[in-house]
This record gives structure tokens, C-alpha cells and sequence, in this order.
């Protein structure tokens, strides 16, 4: 199966966004992969210029500003009227904007200018599931998609988070922070988070897995189908190749 | 990473058994990449002569004798005398016997034999948790580890099934049945089922991974470890000879 193929594969569950930290992979052919982009602008030294704008005409998905502060795992020490200085020239070519809540002021006139807030907060420890619950209101009392990155210890951290999540109501990104439990980013997308932050060069983030791994997972971790032309068999498992073969003969049959 | 140090990883959770359907796969130089073969004499159409006692002097882990029924997606209609006539000759070159709950009375003599009793339950629809415990129960009254397959449908069916899974204070194995929640495999191994069953040629059941993708899986699920040598970034990400490299150097001067 090609990656276009996975990429329109509609029963899919796990969506990629390629969190970037260079403008030189703006230009990498793996961007388009991705179902969205994160610019990770605390992280960018060379100049953007133009590039921004050009991956805006080609990219078909969301693109994200991030300015991911210090306090979060991130390069940005600077304050709020810092952070807006850096953040609104890139605006125009922009659907969403990542506010930490110290950032939250800026939420309403992000909302005027229809761009959808992704109200995060990242945390290097577990919360409950009630602290998770009351997180989640608190980012959605400014922003539109909260997104919650925090640490588990435990299978047991682990099972709240993939149950919180799976609970949520609306729409919702959840992640990890840290390695040892860095298979929770696929698991967590598999309970319906929105979104898996993958990198292209380089990770932006500890624990990190690369678009190309996590496209091999999302492939390898979507859900079956019977395939009557297969007599049972499951489709999913042996040659993709062979899959795509049948599938396609099977989609004009049933069409 | 090379098959053979993947499978030498100590901090790989999903353990593999390869499900063979055919005594020509015990010649598959696929097998010795398993943690554990299981021989499916139900679906054996073509005599096994001497080809288990070679495979069994060749591969060290364990070799699980399974005879499923009709009843449980196996290929067997036989009864109690018939299942002891079909499995009894291969014992000696076996170390676990896959028993349903129908078999169960063939558990003191495989016990008398020193075999390990895998005690199975394979079931077309989910339980409740409060059923998978009593299943579970019952299933050790008679073997030494339960092995239960359900078939969840719902997202929290799954969730339900991980929790129970982890929650086990002995020894058990988890997995399901279909092919809509196939992705649960990897995920009951992460959550604590001994084994995942993969297939080598063909499948022995609908959902199954193969053996090469579950090796991928198991890979890209295995926790991560911080890896001073890099600066704190992941070491599970990109490219893995270099983790390789790096994780030597590491155990070197940690040792």
C-alpha cells in the first residue's frame, strides 16, 4: 500500500500531524503525508521568509502555529506581547494556533480571525482522571480543541488516560510526555484523539515517533474488514499489495 | 535492528507465538524468530512424521500442541477419546497443551506428563468484566494459563478487556476474535497477555497479524528509555542501527 493509499485509506483511525521544527522541511516530500502540519516556531533559528506561504498554496490539511514555551518543553522564554510579536506575521497562512494557558488572552482574537484554537497544556507528571476531566474544561473554556500532553507511570496511568479520552465528548488531542510510555501516542489516537504528533528530521518532542513509523503503525493498527473475496479471510494481514488487488475488485462489485 | 536482536530486546513487551497450520512451516526460517510455536494439529492436512522432533530440537522456546474445535473456529469435530488419540503422539515433543474447557479432563494426565495446560476460551461476543474473571476463574481450576478470546464492539469493550487483562495477578493470555478490532492483539500485550498469536503463511484465525508484522509492531510498541548519549532525545525514534551503536556504548559505560 502506497502512502497516498494510507493517507485516503478511510477506515484510518490514526491521523498524522508532522510537527516541524525547520523551514527546510516545509519542503520535504514527507510533509504532504501528514493530515496536518505544526509549525514549531520557538524551534525555527533560519529566517521563514516565503516558505510558510508556499507550503500554505500546496498543503491541503490544517497548518498549526506553535510556540511552545519554555515551561512546556519548549525554546520560548519570552512573555505574552512576546508571544504575539512572533506569532501573528505567520497568521494569514495559518488555521490554528496553539495557546499554553498563559497565553489564553490571546484565544478571542485568534477566534476573530476564524483561526480554531488548540488550548494545550503539557505536564512531566500523571494527573487523575477528574484533574484530567477539569483540565480539559478549563482549556476548553478559551479554545476549541484542548490538548493534553501528560506523563503516566503505570499500566494503570495509562488505562485512565486511554478511558478519559475515550470519553470525551468533543473533540480532543491527548498525548504523552517522556519516552517510557511513548507507545502511548498511537494507543491514544486509537481512542480517539484527534491527532498524533510525528516529526520529519527531527523530534520536537522526547519520545517522538517519526511520520514514517507512525504511518507503518497506523496502517498496521486499523481496523479490519471481512473480505468476501477472500473467503473469510482477514484482508489486513500479508501483502498490501495484494489487499489493494482485491479491495478495488471488491469495491466495483459491491458498487 | 536485526530480527534476532529484536527479538533479544529486553525491553520488548509483545511476545510472539507463530501459529503453524502446516508441518512445512516448522522449516520456515521465520520460526526461530518466535517466542513460542503453537502447532495447530486441527488444520494439519499433510502428515507431520518426524518434522516435529526436528523442530523441537532446534528451537528453544516453548512448542504449545493446540487441537481447536469446530465450536471454537478450529477445524476439529471430534470428541474427548478422539482429541487424546490426535494430540497424545506429539506430546513428547511439546511443552504446553492448548485444552478447551470441553478437554478439560485430558488436564491431569498432560499435568502428569510435566506439560504446561493452556486453558482456552474463544467466544464469537464480549463478556462483561465480572465474566472474563469468572471465565478466567474457571479456566485456571483446570490449567495453569487461561487463554480467552472475545470479540469486543465497542471502543470500551476494548478498554474493558485491557483492564481486565492488566489486572491479572497470574499468568494469562489475551486476544479477540474478528477481524474489526483485529488491532487489540499488540494492544492485550501491552496490557499484559503473555503471548500474541501471529501466523507464518497463512492465518489460523480471522484478524490475525503475521509474523513479520507483528515483529514490526512489537518493535515500534517497545517502551522508551532515555539515552544520555543523545542528549535526552529518544532513542526508539529513526534510525535503529544508530540506537544499536548507541545502546551498546551506553550499557558499557553504565556497567
Amino acid at each position: 500500500m502506497s502512502s497516498g493509499e494510507l493517507k485516503a485509506d478511510s477506515n484510518r483511525i490514526i491521523k498524522i500531524i508532522a510537527s516541524v521544527s525547520s523551514p527546510r522541511e516545509f519542503e520535504s516530500p514527507y510533509i504532504r503525508e501528514a493530515d496536518a502540519v505544526e509549525i514549531r516556531l520557538d524551534l525555527m533559528t533560519e529566517p521563514v521568509g516565503d516558505r510558510l506561504s508556499r507550503l500554505r498554496a500546496s498543503f491541503t490539511g490544517p497548518i498549526i502555529l506553535t510556540l511552545r514555551s519554555s515551561d512546556e518543553g519548549g525554546a520560548f522564554a519570552g512573555g505574552t506581547t512576546g508571544f504575539w510579536e512572533r506569532v501573528s506575521p505567520y497568521l494569514p497562512d495559518a488555521d490554528m494556533v496553539d495557546l499554553e494557558i498563559r497565553f489564553r488572552d490571546h484565544a478571542p482574537r485568534c477566534r476573530n480571525l476564524k483561526k480554531t484554537v488548540v488550548a494545550s497544556c503539557h505536564r512531566n507528571e500523571m494527573l487523575t482522571a477528574g484533574e484530567l476531566e477539569n483540565l480539559i474544561t478549563e482549556l476548553r473554556s478559551f479554545g476549541d480543541i484542548p490538548k493534553i500532553a501528560v506523563q503516566p507511570q503505570t499500566r494503570d496511568d495509562l488505562l485512565t488516560l486511554l478511558s478519559v479520552c475515550s470519553g470525551c465528548q468533543h473533540e480532543v488531542i491527548m498525548s504523552v510526555t517522556g519516552t517510557v510510555f511513548r507507545y502511548a501516542r498511537p494507543l491514544l489516537s486509537l481512542f480517539g484523539s484527534l491527532y498524533t504528533y510525528c516529526y520529519i528530521d527531527s523530534p520536537t518532542s522526547p519520545g517522538q515517533y517519526s511520520l514514517r513509523e507512525m504511518q507503518l503503525l497506523a496502517y498496521l493498527l486499523t481496523p479490519g474488514f471481512v473480505d468476501p473475496w477472500f473467503e473469510g479471510r482477514p484482508v489486513r494481514s500479508g501483502d498490501a499489495s495484494a489487499f489493494e488487488e482485491r479491495a478495488k475488485k471488491y469495491r466495483e462489485f459491491s458498487g
